[in-house]
């Protein structure tokens, strides 16, 4: 039976749905950094689902291992029940990820979706402490349950809820008022702000069960804290008996170039939530990593029907073993992504008419431009050139770069020029003087 | 490299686990009812993964059509795209399930888990109502992310939640108290009660968005509803003008008979989770059905990484084909549905030092114990003779069969026999009488 | 200067104002059970302020300690500092009031209205139990601050609130399907109901840290608890470990005979409210009583400003002098109490067309009507004759007698004549058949 | 019959008293600036009742025409039926107070207490705009009733609600980080902190109902919004439409010098509550001044039991003749004013060795010590020597003068000189170098 596809997702699903509206094709295949619609046409992929394909997509060897399991009849499903597969994952993760970097943690499964490990990181917190607010901060982006929700900034999503979002505490994330004394500006930390808050019995904060924090907002507009910021943070914590919890799902697995986005400022967080990149190929697996200290659950307090999904740790545990092995595949990251940081900070420069802010840390990369209309444009316009980018950030103002971290040079390339042409195209557009940066 | 499974699992996963403590193996392969560990010793399923492997284990068509999915390189991950993959899934679930059915629903992906429908479902129905509460039942599970914690019963799970749960009421389930009138029982219908604090304007119930309703309660302890309760839950909706969303997550899927459990009642809920078995094959996936009229999200007002997960969307499309292209199936679900009910209702008038009550519907059988640590010993001596079956209800004095669908009469009985042999055990252990039963 | 009053306050005063639009003139002076008018008309008071003059308007007796008190120059606010005023009160209410009913309080004054006694008794259940849900009752009225609005059931006054109310859970009140077992009817006794989901671990209501009740609900529709179902519920407080808080504002200060409304059935409640007629004299004041071992405030901990209004502290101790130092006051409340009662039900009796239930304890009795209108014409034509009289219940179906206890014989027997005539003059205009009645 | 005042109070009276801890001695009568005790003796007032007793204790005139009112039998208590008082006191509240500064509200009696002012303002802000959150500031006192609790900064306060306290939150209040651009320091406008929150849809500030402001802080520390801060303020909630809500109650009534604490800042809020020295004679009397515009209430959708207590608002109406008639009284607080300031920076000129911070404006005026300890004690040394002082701040930091504003020069001389004896004796108790200061 053939039907039209396309006609069909229109007809029958719900119109909440959003990507399909900005890439409008009905894919197919896909292989590394391409996506093939039906008509066998490739897109190079700049958005990577979201940093769930840093290894690309369907990996050969991940591939490999994972019709492997299926051909032997693995056990799939077995709730949280003991399987050769989780036990191998817990092991290679233990080794290859948390060993090395003298990380002791314990590993819970929540749920195979981020907003699960989310949700579960504050349960902790709250049981913990036996305290109730978290802070987070402006821009966050936590997931779209309930408890994430109740974390995450974005006003739209927020509204959502259609209920009261309550026990969260936001305030300004490292920078928000501009480059502050960290970074050489002029501006009061942030941290300072938070600190006094905390400390004044007047302030009407309530004392936090917890911080929750990621070192690189995504969603919120690939802002990124700067390592003392978070090391304050950190010691914030400490301070007011707190627990930092680091959302790493969209930044980690290797997308800012070390596994963890942290890394390089030393925190040692309590809870860290990890997701998206974690079973290297696609298939939905969450982890939320605690201190031993602090996994003072009783058994089955949280669980959860899909956390003993075995093929999610089997691929997951393949992909560690081919990308983490040693330093090799992090150091190609950082590579690429100095080489992509360059480039956009060259087209700010070329084409002064259309100015911005290059934001991002390893290939996590972007520019916030001043006039919020032209980063989508350029997303049009780079779909219409078969590239896939998507923007951020509260007004979409940011053009976001997640090319798959296994892209090659050349694929990189081809797509940094297809994003200058869709800038020209979209200036074009939006009657901005294209000729004042030609004249530059 | 060999590894400890069990000692590693016990040594890095969060001390949070359950299942595998009531459950002590290591497991490797599965296949249709059976279960298999490292060393090769068969376990015959009775819990099915709480109801996700309705049609066993790694069914061979299922997983044929997955592997060929893989192999063939289909997107695996996409988001919200379009895929093709997504979109003939959209058109079987329509055509073999919707239409006969006369039901007119449009389908969201909500992320791929149960309580990811169910948050989706509550901001549906605020939204659509732009009031705040949420009526749920007594013993009623929804999930365990904070949204659907609040309107879940189980004081364990709930007090996990750290912070208050709000914006719920709950009210009594169909025969909480008791045989009522609809049965032909003394007591006053639930649904009398519900009425008269909804129609008080001094009752200080606030008038709600909606109900969420199971038509059988899996966790709370194999509670059935009747159909007559559930249609005048429906006309109560109607009449104070608030939504009913029904969870048929555990009882959905064919386990009750019917595709939907509530369908012999003729009920027209206006939303719909659906999520366990609906991929076929133990992947995560979940979808919120809405009544088009409700389908007022804006685009990406809700969304998630995983919903795009096509794999799960194949082997579902695939089990749909299977199992529901005509009522075959449906009609040896109940059929052997009757069978298990009958022997346990056999069990309880042999051995009438174990006083209980049957509970259940089509293949969701299970026996209410008086004595509410009988059911847990039976499913200790049970998995003593290497038969997994569970037990549920606010003190899990609710022994549950849950077997696979496609379980062979064979297989049936033997897991019924070895069900008796562990009642038995178990009386014995807990020195309840056994010769009286003999005597009888 | 001569001002038009009616005006004045027509223009001047939010439109929220009530009772004015009810009984439309201007008051100026009042005397015992009569009000009058700048024309000096006078007003028979069935209405007492709400049960806040007990005693009469303007007592002699009262009236001289009162103006004595501030002739000498008696310190009139003093915060909670030490006064001789303050302690003579606590020293008349512990010994004519407390000791001879064998009961242990100790005496906070929490801010001199109903409602900032009922937020301090809820902070005491918190801070005792350390949880957070308080039980009320369908039809409970405790005050319109957020506290007590969020145990109030009327669905117009928590509108009011415009945000959600949190915290409280609502049960059946006595009798609230009909009459159950306690009184000889069929209904299950409403206690059972909440025991059940209390016991229940599964029920969704959490474990709370008090039920808070009114022996009768005034605001409610003079709802009246039988002894039986307070001892219950008093029961139940001890099997959950929960404070039994009892809000005697409308009922107590003798208003329904006994000086406490619960008397009769002999509770000890863990804290008690007091005010409207506490002060005797309509000033402003208000007490909660609380068992020394709940009494583990920090000191400071609640305040606020006019907790230390010694002129109503001076009348509140001689209106106790006055009326509580023997039983004879009681006695005659009940015995006018009885006669309001007798002559209640003759008039549903003599006119059928009128048909309605007599409620009531004491000298707080009404007439529930059928026809929710009828209550409210009566009070309309009532007040052209000259007699004040409200109407009570979530419909104001509710016509409500609450005259000064110390109305004499013969103006409460004028009175209850005005309402037989203001009920004949209401059928009439509402087309009720008033032949019917009269061949009777 | 004799009976030991203080023993019978700490016998009978809750744990929860607190100024009778400071204060230790049980008084007797009031006149002016003087409080006596049992003994007769004189305690000079610097404290007034926390601002209520503006206009002296037991003003003659005042209590003439309060006795007067009483002798002729005028109504007492008349809930919000219209009373003559009630319609006089609107009139003069119109003619003295609003008219003459170009205002225009309704005046609403919601309850007799501070508190109930500030709930039904808040109830005013959400019922406007259909939103629910409320901004207030740090250091923020509002009053002790669980929403007026939930915009109240004090932490101590807080947790005395015993449930989370939501739908607030809390921004620095002006000055909060130091000397800011308004007054010519570096600190970054608190202001624009709060504009860059609302503005930001990813802030996770919810569009709030409305901001809550004290002008003067009195609990809070005596912290004084400059002027301009004010008008940024109105501006923001003109730009986001949100509610002004100006929180009056310790500061209006001519404490700062003005009848509004806000007058010279020339904004003109959409709410005002307005209490403490209101009724001019210490009794319990709250209004709310709410624009014509916002003034939707149905009737009867906030009421109280004592909104209607007619000596309050004839002891009122009084106060405003003898006080506000013009502005001589207004000119004399002024310079009283000034008088008390230049004082207390001469002792912090003097005394070096006691650092800290003059505060206030008006008859409101303090200290801030950087040994919070200093104030306690200075307070405890004062009363020794016969002078009621008390403190206030979050760490009780802040010495704050209160006398009443008819306080005579002699009187406010002997006061001062009392503190400055106090604390060179307190600074010996706490070993602070008296000889350093001696040595200047």
């Amino acid at each position: 039976m053939t039907i039209d596809y396309m006609h069909t997702i229109e007809e029958h699903e719900s119109i909440v749905r959003s990507y399909v509206r900005s890439f409008p094709t009905v894919f197919d295949t896909a292989k590394g950094s391409y996506l093939y619609n039906l008509d066998g046409e490739a897109y190079l992929d700049f958005f990577a689902g979201a940093s769930v394909m840093n290894y690309g997509h369907n990996h050969p060897e991940i591939k490999k291992a994972l019709i492997e399991y299926l051909e032997r009849d693995g056990v799939t499903h077995s709730l949280d029940m003991a399987s050769k597969a989780r036990a191998e994952f817990l092991d290679t993760f233990h080794r290859l990820i948390l060993e090395p970097r003298g990380m002791d943690y314990r590993v819970q499964f929540p749920g195979p979706t981020g907003t699960n490990a989310v949700e579960t990181a504050l349960k902790i917190a709250r049981k913990v402490t036996g305290r109730e607010d978290v802070i987070s901060f402006t821009n966050a982006f936590h997931g779209m349950t309930l408890g994430s929700l109740s974390v995450t900034g974005n006003e739209f999503k927020r509204k959502g809820a259609g209920i009261p979002l309550t026990h969260g505490q936001t305030m300004p994330y490292c920078g928000y008022f501009g480059p502050c004394v960290n970074r050489g500006g002029s501006e009061r930390n942030c941290v300072d702000y938070l600190d006094r808050m905390l400390k004044d019995g007047g302030s009407g904060v309530d004392h936090p069960a917890a911080i929750i924090m990621e070192p690189i907002q995504g969603e919120g507009g690939l802002n990124v804290a700067c390592a003392e910021w978070m090391r304050q943070v950190e010691a914030l914590c400490k301070k007011y008996d707190m627990l930092l919890i680091v959302d790493d799902i969209q930044a980690g697995n290797g997308r800012a170039g070390s596994y963890f986005s942290f890394e390089e400022s030393g925190i040692k967080p309590d809870v860290v939530t990890v997701s998206k990149s974690l079973s290297g190929y696609g298939m939905p697996l969450s982890i939320t990593l605690v201190k031993p200290e602090h996994d003072i659950w009783e058994p089955g307090e949280h669980n959860g029907t899909f956390r003993g999904f075995n093929p999610a740790v089997v691929t997951a545990k393949r992909a560690l073993e081919l990308f983490w092995s040693d330093d090799s595949f992090q150091k190609e990251v950082l590579r690429k992504g100095e080489k992509m940081r360059e480039f956009l900070a060259g087209l700010l420069k070329k084409y002064p008419q259309a100015p911005g802010q290059v934001r991002g840390r390893g290939m996590m990369q972007g520019i916030a431009f001043d006039n919020a209309e032209l980063a989508e444009k350029i997303s049009e316009h780079a779909f219409q050139r078969k590239l896939i980018i998507e923007t951020s950030g509260p007004r979409d103002e940011v053009l976001k770069l997640l090319p798959p971290l296994v892209t090659s040079d050349e694929d990189l390339e081809k797509g940094l020029a297809i994003i200058e042409q869709a800038l020209v195209a979209a200036m074009e557009e939006l009657g901005m003087n294209r000729d004042a940066a030609s004249s530059q």
